[in-house]
C-alpha cells in the first residue's frame, strides 16, 4: 500500500462551491443535502467545477466465507456462486438497479470458492477460495489479507485511468453479515450483540448462536483494533478486504466512492483505520437495517443518503444514493443564477 | 368535481404483488421500501404488472398570495413572476432535477398576477390573479377555489388521457407557506405555531409575526374544517387548489402522483378532505425541513421516500422520489426469480 497517498482536501474550493451556491436560483440552503453533496464533489475531485461523471462503476466484490459450516446464514453457500452468476446474466437486484441509474456493475471474484469462466462484467482476482472458519482461527492470513487490499487498490487504479468518475462498493458473500458484525465489533469497541442483526432474516434464537460465533471468534483470534489489517485476516473476509481496497484506491485518485450497507461499510472502516484521510471521499449511500452498519457510520462520523430498510447488499442502495449524489452535481452545475435569470435576491 | 370517481385498491392485486416480490432473488422483504413502492404501483394501476411509466410530468402549479402585504416572505412577489421565467428556460432547481429523472415539467399558471405569453411549456390557466390578503378577509370565492380544483382535475385527465404513467406535484408562490400553514392547522386541528416554518429563511423575530398573521387570517375568516374548499378559499392558495385537483384527478384515472413538500401536500390534505380514497394514490416525496409538512402526513399516514432536508417546493423532491418509485417498478418487473436464475432457496 506503499504506493498510495491521499489529500486532504482543501477547504478553500469548499468555500468557493458554498459561494456558487448561493448565488443559484432558490433561497440559500434549500436544498439541503444536495447542495452538500456538490461541495463534498468540488472538494473530492479538487475542482470547483466537478464534470459530470462519464461512466459509473459499482464493485460487487463476491468472496466465500468458511464461518458458514456454523450454520448462521438463512442461504446455503453455494448461493454466493449462483448469485455470481444472476449478476453476470442481469437478473440481481443490483443489474436492475444499476441499470436504473446509468451504472455499471464490475464483479469481482475476490474469494469464491469456485472457478469462473471468463466474463467481461467480471475481474477474477482470487486471493483466496473462501475464507477459513474464524471459530476455529483467523480467517485469513496476513499476507491473504494484504493481497485482498491490493487487489482493490489495482482495481480503483485501473478504472480511474479508464475516466470512471464515481464508484460504487458492493458485496457477495453468505455469510458475510457474521464477519462484518465482527469487524464492526473489533473496530468500533461494541459487543457483538449489539452490531449484530439478522442478515438474511433468521430467527431471534438463530441470531442468539450467531453472536455467540462472533464472541468465540473474536475471543479465539484476539484481533488487534489498532491494526486494522489485523482485523481484517482473523475476523473479515476476502470482500471486505478488497471493498477497503478500492475506497483506499479511489481516494488517492480523488474519485468519490459510495459505500453500500453493512458489508462495504466493514470495508470501510478498516479502509479508515489504515488511513482516516479517506473518510472525506466516501458518501454514505444509505442506513442499513443491520444495527452494526450505523455504528460504523457514527465512529466515521458519515450520515446515510437514503434510509429505505434495505439490507440486501449487493451495492443496491450505493446505486441508489449515486444517482442523488450526482442530482446534486447537476443542481450545481446546471441551475441558473440570480443574475442569469433575473430573479430578484432576497430583501434586505 | 361530480364527473371523478375514485376506487378502492384491491387487496389481491396487492397480496399477489407481494408473492412475485417473494419469488425473486433475494431475501425476502430485503430491498426494503423499494418493495412496499411496487405493491403500491400493482394496486394503484390494478395490473398486477404495472407497465414502466413512458412519460412522466411533474405540474409546477404557480399563483401569487396577497397575504405578501403583510411581509411574511423574505422575497419580494415579483420572484412568483421571474422563476416561472426560469422554469420555462430550464435554469430552476426543478429544471435540472426534471431533466435528471427523466420527467417533463409543466408549468401551470393557475393564479399568478401577471399575463404570460404562450409557451409549450405553460399551461395557463389563471383563475384568480393572486388571491386576496386573508388577513384581511377570505383569500378566495368558493366559486374561485371550487375552480381552482376543477382546473387541476382538467389536467390530469388531459395528461392521463396522453399517456402520462406517473405524476409528481409542485408548487411556486411567494407568501405561500403561509397558506400552507394555515391549512395545515385547520385541516389537522394544530396551532399554528407547531405548524409554521421558516419558509424561504426568515428570522425567528419574523416567524413569530407569520404565526400571528396565519392566527389572525383562521381567527377573522372561521374556515370550516369539515369543508375542506371552505379552507381552501378562505386561507389557502390557487396553486394549492389546483395541486389538490390534479391529486384527485390522477386518482381518478389510476395514475400514481408524488407529492412534494408543505405546499404539495396542503393541497393533497384538502384532495384527501374532499375524497379519502385519494389518499391511496399518492406518495409523499420527502420529509421537508418545514414542520407542518410531518403534522399532514401523519394526519394521511404516508411515509415520506427521502430526508434530505429539503425546502424549495417547486417539486424538486417529487422529482427525486420518482426515479426511486420507478426504481421499485424495475425490481418488480426486471429481477429474475430464484426459479429463472437457479439460485437455491433459503435452507429449511
Amino acid at each position: 500500500m506503499d504506493r498510495i497517498h491521499i489529500e486532504g482536501i482543501d477547504p478553500g474550493i469548499i468555500a468557493a462551491a458554498q459561494q456558487r451556491l448561493d448565488s443559484l436560483t432558490k433561497p440559500q440552503g434549500s436544498l439541503g443535502r444536495l447542495e452538500e453533496f456538490a461541495k463534498c464533489l468540488a472538494g473530492i475531485t479538487g475542482n470547483r467545477m466537478p464534470p459530470l461523471f462519464e461512466k459509473k462503476a459499482i464493485f460487487t466484490f463476491a468472496g466465500d466465507h468458511g464461518v458458514t459450516d456454523e450454520g448462521i446464514s438463512l442461504f446455503p453457500k453455494e448461493v454466493t456462486v449462483q448469485m455470481v452468476y444472476n449478476f453476470l446474466e442481469g437478473g440481481a437486484g443490483i443489474s436492475v438497479l444499476a441499470r436504473h441509474v446509468g451504472a455499471e456493475v464490475i464483479v469481482v471474484d475476490i474469494g469464491v470458492d469456485h472457478n469462473f469462466d471468463e466474463n467481461k462484467c467480471l475481474i477474477r482476482k482470487k486471493v483466496v477460495r473462501g475464507t477459513k472458519n474464524m471459530r476455529k482461527g483467523p480467517a485469513m492470513t496476513r499476507d491473504e489479507a494484504v493481497r485482498t487490499i491490493e487487489t482493490g487498490i489495482g482495481i480503483a487504479l485501473q478504472y480511474a485511468e479508464k475516466g470512471y468518475g464515481l464508484f460504487g462498493t458492493g458485496d457477495m458473500g453468505i455469510g458475510n453479515t457474521t464477519a462484518s458484525s465482527a469487524i464492526a465489533s473489533v473496530m468500533t469497541g461494541s459487543a457483538p450483540a449489539d452490531v449484530t442483526g439478522k442478515g438474511t432474516g433468521i430467527s431471534d434464537e438463530a441470531l442468539g448462536h450467531k453472536v455467540r460465533v462472533i464472541e468465540d471468534a473474536i475471543a479465539l483470534n484476539g484481533p488487534n483494533r489498532t491494526d486494522p489489517i489485523d482485523v481484517l485476516a482473523k475476523v473479515g473476509g476476502a470482500e471486505i478486504g478488497g471493498i477497503a481496497g478500492l475506497i483506499l484506491g479511489a481516494a488517492s485518485q480523488r474519485i468519490p466512492v459510495v459505500i453500500d450497507g453493512l458489508i462495504s461499510t466493514a470495508g470501510a472502516i478498516i479502509a479508515y483505520g489504515i488511513e482516516p484521510a479517506c473518510r472525506d471521499y466516501m458518501f454514505a449511500a444509505h442506513n442499513s437495517v443491520e444495527k452494526g452498519h450505523r455504528v460504523m457510520l457514527n465512529t466515521m462520523g458519515l450520515e446515510p443518503v437514503l434510509d429505505l430498510g434495505l439490507r440486501l447488499g449487493e451495492g443496491t442502495g450505493a446505486a441508489l444514493a449515486m444517482s442523488l449524489i450526482e442530482a446534486g452535481l447537476k443542481i450545481y452545475r446546471e441551475m441558473a443564477t440570480f443574475d442569469e435569470a433575473g430573479v430578484s435576491k432576497e430583501l434586505t
